[in-house]
């Protein structure tokens, strides 16, 4: 008898992300999934990309650690909404965890939400959360193998963000080398170079968010259109 | 009905790694299991500990990767013996995995065995490998508060290897508060500063490799002798 606990895991787990994405879709919310090892700077990147964005897109974010509050207490004391989800021990977060913190935000008045993840570059790849799109988070002071170690959240990004650039001068991070890779298991990943200290590539990461929900929006506007021109004919 | 899937893997886990412990004593082998981030050093601190080490010990590596062999092919290039466990994304070794590994190892020709294990802070702290001791690496660039957000893996620890110590000039990372929050939960953790780059600290990390090595090798006299003393009498 062979039990296939990951299986039976893994289909109740796409369900609830279906769910997920469904609601998130009739609300015009886009969600994105950020996932990175411990101290790529998630976190950061989040701060940074809510003081740019907030003056035209209405933000929220839900915050997955093991344990502590340290990062929903810098959120929301940015008078940002914030969710924090402790998952005891947990590796990464599941859709029956983000559907929880869905009810516990205003959806209807929400354009964009930002999800960090556990820091862990293996486990979360596997859980869909429901999410418009996937943002990885990765450090120069990593290295550049990455991408080789762990192709699978690699391979699933919609956009990867090489941050710290400014230690780049004092590390062995070869970043032709690093985007080589990448594109040859993700050819359509949007690689973007960024420094959460002196601000380079912050711009270029807010277009790209910008970008996923204006998607998010023009999908809703198509659908909307298509049931008030069904109604009318 | 409950099923309790966890408690079981680990149980199973647990009786493997008791196993490997005996059979490790048995042979006076010191088998350190080192985990950190992706990223945080953790070939690089071995390749400096075997240049530093090999004249006094017989030494092998056991590498834990998801993907690739990029490492033990790093490590098998400087003639010691390597074992690639690739976990086809698992996101940590086992005790079976690494009784597995020990079957192609000349146990009665080793003093240390190096475990690299999978990237991640999070799921190899909870599974038990037979080690002798574990040996964390976190890097100066991944900030000061990890052990607030992955404390089972600190408080676990027999030793924290803070690495990269030559970014410290670049990096936010507060020295003096990442020592208070270790001692606070694990008081008898060794905590020792490194740079693999500028080789500061090597030595002090040799030391405590070759500390525990030999605690090993006194276990095995000592129960060698007693077994003698016992026949005598």
């Amino acid at each position: 008898m062979k039990i296939e606990v990951k299986k039976n895991i893994l289909a109740t787990n796409a369900s609830a992300a279906a769910a997920n994405r469904e609601r998130l879709k009739t609300h015009g919310v886009c969600i994105v999934n950020m996932m990175a090892s411990p101290g790529a700077g998630k976190t950061s990147v989040i701060v940074k990309a809510i003081e740019s964005i907030r003056k035209r897109l209405n933000l929220a974010v839900i915050e997955g650690d093991i344990a502590s509050e340290i990062d929903s207490l810098a959120i929301e004391a940015m008078d940002i909404p914030a969710i924090q989800i402790n998952t005891g021990g947990g590796c990464h977060l599941t859709a029956a965890m983000i559907s929880t913190a869905l009810d516990h935000l205003d959806l209807e008045a929400l354009d964009l939400i930002i999800i960090e993840n556990v820091g862990n570059l293996v486990c979360p790849a596997e859980f869909d959360l429901g999410e418009s799109a996937r943002l990885i988070i990765t450090s120069v002071a990593e290295g550049h193998d990455k991408p080789h170690k762990y192709p699978l959240v690699f391979r699933k990004a919609d956009a990867i963000l090489v941050n710290k650039i400014d230690l780049l001068p004092y590390c062995d991070f070869d970043l032709a080398q690093f985007r080589q890779v990448v594109l040859g298991i993700n050819p359509d990943a949007a690689i973007i170079e960024l420094s959460c200290k002196d601000g380079y590539g912050v711009d270029e990461c807010c277009h790209w968010l910008e970008g996923r929900a204006d998607t998010v929006h023009a999908d809703l506007k198509s659908r909307t259109d298509t049931v008030h021109s069904n109604l009318k004919s």
